[in-house]
Formats: C-alpha cells, sequence, structure tokens
C-alpha cells in the first residue's frame, strides 16, 4: 500500500501512559499543507481463538466490559506481552479462559479494530483440536470469565439478543459459517 | 444480559477530552472484592456503509490512518455526531467520502470494536442502490479520500496484501459473500 495523503508528525505531545493505552496527540501536516491534530491511543495489540469443539460448538467466555457496563460473550481473547508470538498468546488465552489447550492452531487474519483512533492490531486464530487441562491456568488477578460452550445456531440468537456484541465474535461467527458451507 | 461479575466504580478520573475520544480511568470494585482500575476511551459512536453498485462491485475509499501511519482501503463509514441517527450518518458519509447517496439502506447489524477499553459502536449499513450525485460533497476540512470500486475478487486479493487491514472492511466482505452465495 502507498501512502497516499500521508500526515507528517509535527510534534507529538504525550498524554497518558497506562497499563493498557496510552494515549498522544500529533500535530500533523495535511496533504494541503494546513495542520490538524490526530488523538491516538497506542495499544500493544491482541489475539482471539476461535476454540471449536468436535460438535462444532464454540467455547465462548462470559465477562463484564466496564467501557460499555455490561457483560457480554466473546470468543477467549488478550492482549498481547512485549516479545510473545502472537499464536503463543492465543493458546495462552486460550488455557487461561477456558481451561482447555491445543497444540495445533491456524492462521484466520488481523485487522485493526478501530484505524481512525488507534493502532490495535488483532490476529485471530482458529483451533478444531482441544484438549482439557488436568489443572485450571491462573487468570489475571482481574479478570472474571464464566466459560460457555455454545452451537453456531443458539450464538447467531445471541448475536440477535445483543449478548454476542463485539466485532472479533461476529466476525467469528460469519467466519465459521463461511468454513461449515464449505465443508458442505 | 446479565451483569455478570458487575464492576461498580468508585471512583472516576477524567484524563483527556479531545475532539474524537475521551479518556477516563476508573476505579472499580471486583467481585471478589479487591479493586482495579479500567482505562475506558468513550468514543461517540460510528457508522460504516456497504455501497454494492449493480456489478456487484464495491465502493470504497482509501484515506491515510495517522495510528497506523499509513493508507489502507475500506468502506465509508464516520463517526456519528450528537443527536444524529445512525442511518442519517450512513447517507451523509456515503455523499461525502463518494460522490454517491442512496434513497434505501438496510441496517445490517452493530457490534462494539474494542470493548475491552472503548465503548465505540459501530453501525454497519448496507445499499445497493446508488445515485451519484449532481455535485460532490464537502469533505471535513481534515480529510482526504480516493474512491475506488473494487470487485470482491480484487477486495479479497487486498486482504491478503494487506491494502484493506480493519475489521470491519474485513467483516463486510464475509457479510457481501454470504450475501452473494444465498442468492446463489
Amino acid at each position: 500500500m502507498s501512502n497516499t495523503f500521508e500526515e507528517k508528525t509535527i510534534a507529538t505531545t504525550q498524554i497518558f501512559n497506562g497499563k493498557i493505552v496510552q494515549l498522544q496527540v500529533d500535530d500533523v501536516t495535511l496533504p494541503d499543507g494546513n495542520t490538524s491534530k490526530r488523538e491516538i491511543i497506542k495499544h500493544p495489540g491482541a489475539v482471539a481463538i476461535i476454540a471449536m469443539t468436535d460438535n462444532d460448538e464454540l467455547l465462548m467466555v462470559e465477562q463484564y466490559r466496564k467501557p460499555l457496563n455490561k457483560s457480554i460473550i466473546e470468543i477467549p481473547a488478550g492482549k498481547l506481552e512485549p516479545g510473545e508470538e502472537p499464536a503463543v498468546t492465543a493458546i495462552r488465552e486460550l488455557e487461561e479462559e477456558t481451561g482447555y489447550t491445543t497444540e495445533k492452531i491456524d492462521y484466520v487474519t488481523s485487522f485493526y479494530t478501530t484505524p481512525g483512533f488507534s493502532n490495535e492490531l488483532l490476529y485471530l486464530y482458529f483451533t478444531k483440536e482441544l484438549i482439557l487441562l488436568d489443572e485450571k491456568k491462573q487468570l489475571d488477578e482481574d479478570e472474571f470469565v464464566v466459560v460457555h460452550t455454545i452451537s453456531l445456531s443458539e450464538a447467531e440468537r445471541l448475536l440477535q439478543t445483543q449478548a454476542i456484541h463485539d466485532v472479533k465474535t461476529a466476525y467469528a461467527l460469519l467466519y465459521v459459517k463461511e468454513q461449515i458451507n464449505k465443508r458442505g
């Protein structure tokens, strides 16, 4: 991809350096020579994993999302640790959140979740070879989840009621439908 | 959806109030009685529109995304204005970014883009009844885009090369494929 309409940075002002996000405001030169400000959330990146059982059901986790002030049901996911391979993070999150592991994951795709204001890049994986762990792994100390095993038709109903309401899970459901259709 | 594991807010600290995003840090009580901090980006919400021509091609816009420091190709989108109906915003963004309008749009779905750290909710629409405007509408003064008309197979190639690399456009491509399959 070319850098059509590139915006050159004149100055960067650091506003906030948190546990998860950093916020900066960049002064930029626009293609017409004028200047503007860009509010940018720096994020370490994230992974999510579509974990399918032998019965074509999906492992999902219900958790409270403070930014939404509600609980939603999502595919297992988490943020990248510095220097960690996304595939390794994906297996770690699967283990911590669901109590299952896998020795075979496939890379599906990666995408920016909100290119207008953040650089968060999410790597999506798929596994259909789930192994139940003998002992459950520890979640982060501020993380509380309930695991659900959900059929595709039930997941579509939960999407209608907005119990499933985030884009990575909505994308995962379309992806799984497409895979099942291909399989025939 | 229930509020399983609800996190009660003890205190909210406002960090930043920008043109697009607001940042706050909430002190919360966790389900186990401990406390934690949640970094929350408040966003006004957004719309995107899948705009399909009579030849099953998609109108897309190429624009520089400062958070990514590169240009990518996306379906037309924009943020909600206060009090504006999402469907009205979708048509306005279609007009401003592509020079086309429509009198018939269908609601596809809505989803949170990054529920872990932001409340951005994106409303997705679809139209297949495009009308070329006599006169192009004005973009925002800091917005520069190139319009492309892209076939589904070309879009999939651009997804491979990551010229298309954001989740709403990736979702839109899966959605359109599913619609075309259904149509047979």
